[in-house]
């Protein structure tokens, strides 16, 4: 590997633990039982196993060597910054236990367990990832662990490398399955215990007892960083407005986290625009007004964030995919046999007066897309939608009736943008280093003490990292049921943005005022040798959730 | 202005000066006279007064109080980082002059000064903007300096204002336009001396007195900071190919540069495709064959860098978007008369059957634009073409084309970006604050010594700032004529990618190891605090230029 200055700088970092784990060993404190959040009694009949375990939070205690044990790591879905320090603390935690613990690392994901598919992580190929980004230690993947044939082939692997716990590193639904195996092994007394840790970008895996999933607060931060480098341009050369797509699948998080950091003329959340019934016509709406209102003050210019699932969360939009997938569906042989030219207006025809109408308002291209991009069970692919391009044309063609109307009279001119992969592998923050290096020290504290079904746990993660508190929490007590695929699943609850949350409260206290004002914020590159103030701080929503 | 914590910390950054400039007065130190690179005979004839000027280098002098006087400076085209420095080390070098000095800032660029747009660049004002990107302080604009009224305009303000110099900061047209004011103010013994600094991220304003233009270092560190992240995520999740194009106008030098810091898959040069004269299908073939390689070793992911003027380096391209402009314009009627699913075919009928097979082979999106979307001169719009997706659209036809002679076995799936607007305005890195710092300077010392039709400049910016040489460069040594619009003009010579020069070596020299092989490099974020190995490097392309 061909190193930069900074990856060669930066392995010399030594991340920061909680106190509780700096000798070593830990005392274990027990709370009460738990419940689930809700279905108690669905989910208890679930996991008859790893149901009602208590939290449990970590003192210092005394170092103790511990018979040797292997461990088994699996890094699950979408890359996030610090995955290579949860894997650099689990293992300095084993090693710490007893220099002769190993750990065996499953290459691209849970589908490595399955393959049997792995290697040996030794401290020299430990060493040339700490505090880097990426999770290309030993890749990830999606493969889902849902299945009998899968644990038991696991199993297989397991026993051969005399694993006694597996580590799994993922989101919401990575650890719901690493419950549902943690709970599979206990029933079979496999002696196998399961260990997840909350990583994701987006944000969505947080609850009372998980205060934030590894990995938001440095792509947030390098998000911030190039956003506020387009919002710097935007103002000086005042004469575009950018629209800029931000990844996060449903939740608006990092949307919102960026405007916060930002504080850009226009961000729109797509949890309110759910809570608020809005209409596409009323998102572009919207948009449009804030430009016609600048505009009126001389300023041709401006930032718009949008959040990458915005589409699924306007309910009309919903009702017109859900009906177009049906129609779709039942008249494929019809619609092939239509002429391309003619497809939108056969359409049009077709559907009902209300999705008529909204579908006969799309720019051509979007039109297209839904009708024609579809994924293999033949539904369309809200993903592919350019959700940026096709609300700066409606804003165009908005803003172009207002002008005739005279209620508008600027000049419109868009740039797009979308950021997503350039922020998931950034080399993680001193935030997400040491928060990570700490949730995989933990894991192997919980492993130590022979604790399965629990996710690693380090929370009060606004004070400095020494005063943090480490344990683990039941993951059955995140979980709730839900509908997925027509069938009843436990699953841990998805955390979306909470319109009485304190950063959306935030936000919505101040979005007029920077609307008409430019009063943008450059936050500039992550800095990793500075003054603590510019280094060290989380992010804003951890600093407005956790605010007393 | 909200500021971020990095903003506030980073104000109190002292910008590194040359020795010469230290004491803050010089002693001038003159070469031989100079001549033009090429057509001196011409140059020499339209440039009478300021035609054959020697270099200027700068000694230490002592420092001396000179009667007042007042400076203008215009931020002239893109934003480029360090713009805010030149204009802070051009107030430190006049008040350090004479605190009684002036210095007004003409307000979105050269428009400002025609339009008599101005205010004055009070000390609160410029401490408000040290060390920060952008162009905010004052706005840019693109009005070009060029016709007599404009400069007679301009002398009303100047004359007004008693200012006796003006900075013009731009790029090779925006200096080009600075000497023939130069040159006409001189002519009229107005009085007023004008001075240029070189800016341009495209870092395609350098020649023997130049080493580089400011901003190159930080946008490309900012852009090679997001593609090392995307290399990472491609590393990490092995399943895309990152097909990413760069700003850089015509000339490939980012690209280059971001390659020398990356190691990408693959690169594409501008330059090195016009002389070999390669067609739009060699370098799809030359990228398929990349992909295809690494999918034999199990390997289909890898990242395609891209330089923004592509289209226009192929000679076919280039020849197919001439006929088209002529035939479009010769027969505009006739086409609007053609039904929309009928033009591709009626195009593929009317075009030379060279430009004809090349025009059927282009995704029908690409073919739809570049009869579509034409400017207001009918001329196809090249910039709004998306290569990336072009690209990589025959690509995947080349491959599946492949695929069925069994020559490749592989998955292709691509994504796409565009980088330019995250790197005009970051902050500048610790290079581009103390080079920007340091020409402003300069230009100050220039102004003091009764000097116009300069260009500042600062050379040996490989060594430590205090060995840099500060001094000027008559622009018209700079300029040859070239025809524009058709007529012949002095122009500065824009310097494109030399295939004979040390960076473009250098990587043609590894290029073959780094397509094959996965030897991604992950540059990070700018750092401004940390160890020098990783704060004050200058770009590979001015070490590789300048090693001796």
């Amino acid at each position: 590997m061909t190193k930069s200055a900074l990856q060669i700088a930066r392995a010399a970092y030594q991340p920061k633990l909680p106190k509780a784990l700096a000798t070593g060993a830990v005392k274990v404190v027990e709370g009460a039982p738990t419940q689930s959040v809700a279905d108690q009694e669905a989910i208890k009949a679930l996991f008859p196993n790893t149901y009602g375990m208590p939290l449990i939070t970590f003192e210092a205690g005394e170092a103790a060597q511990l018979p040797a044990m292997n461990v088994g790591v699996i890094l699950s879905g979408g890359q996030a910054p610090g995955g290579h320090n949860v894997i650099s603390g689990l293992f300095d935690g084993i090693k710490k236990l007893n220099l002769a613990n190993k750990l065996y690392g499953f290459i691209l994901g849970p589908g490595g367990l399955v393959d049997h598919n792995y290697k040996e992580l030794t401290a020299d190929i430990i060493d040339e990832y700490r505090n880097t980004g990426g999770f290309d230690i030993i890749g990830s993947g999606r493969t889902k662990l849902e299945k009998v044939e899968q644990f038991e082939k696991g199993y297989e692997i397991i026993k051969q490398l005399g694993i006694k716990a597996l580590v799994i590193i993922g989101g919401d639904d990575s650890n719901t399955n690493a419950c549902v195996l943690a709970e599979y092994y206990a029933a079979k007394n496999y002696g196998v215990q399961v260990i997840g840790c909350p990583k994701t970008i987006d944000g969505d895996l947080k609850n009372d007892m998980i205060e934030t999933s590894f990995g938001f607060d440095t792509a947030c931060k390098t998000y911030a960083e190039v956003i506020g480098n387009i919002q710097r341009d935007c103002n000086s050369a005042r004469k575009y407005w950018h629209f800029i797509k931000l990844m996060g699948r449903s939740a608006s998080h990092i949307a919102l986290e960026c405007a916060l950091q930002v504080q850009p003329n226009v961000c729109i959340v797509s949890e309110e625009v759910e809570a608020k019934d809005m209409s596409l016509d009323d998102v572009v709406t919207y948009i449009a007004k804030v430009v016609a209102d600048r505009a009126a003050q001389g300023n041709n210019f401006g930032t718009v964030l949008i959040p990458e699932g915005l589409i699924e969360f306007i309910p009309a939009m919903k009702r017109l995919i859900a009906e177009l997938n049906d129609f779709l569906a039942a008249n494929a042989e019809e619609f092939a046999g239509v002429e391309k030219s003619q497809q939108r207006e056969y359409i049009i025809g077709k559907l009902t007066p209300e999705n008529s109408a909204i579908y006969a308002s799309l720019p051509e291209g979007v039109a297209r897309q839904l009708t024609l991009d579809r994924d293999p069970h033949g539904n369309v692919q809200v993903s592919l939608i350019e959700t940026e391009k096709l609300l700066s044309e409606m804003v165009a063609t908005k803003l172009a009736a207002w002008k005739k109307e005279g209620k508008y009279n600027g000049k419109f001119a868009a740039q797009h943008h979308f950021f997503g992969y350039e922020g998931r592998c950034a080399a993680p923050s001193n935030f997400d280093a040491d928060y990570c290096y700490s949730l995989g020290y933990t894991a192997s504290m919980l492993i130590a003490n022979g604790k399965t079904g629990y996710m690693s746990s380090v929370r009060n993660t606004t004070a400095p990292a020494a005063e943090w508190i480490a344990g683990g929490v039941p993951i059955t007590m995140m979980m709730n049921m839900e509908r997925r695929h027509g069938e009843m699943k436990p699953v841990i609850q998805k955390a979306l943005v909470k319109l009485d949350g304190a950063p959306f409260k935030a936000f919505a206290a101040q979005r007029d005022h920077w609307a008409l004002n430019t009063d943008y914020v450059y936050p500039g590159p992550i800095q990793y040798f500075g003054p603590t103030e510019v280094c060290d701080q989380p992010t804003k929503t951890l600093q407005l959730e956790q605010a007393k």
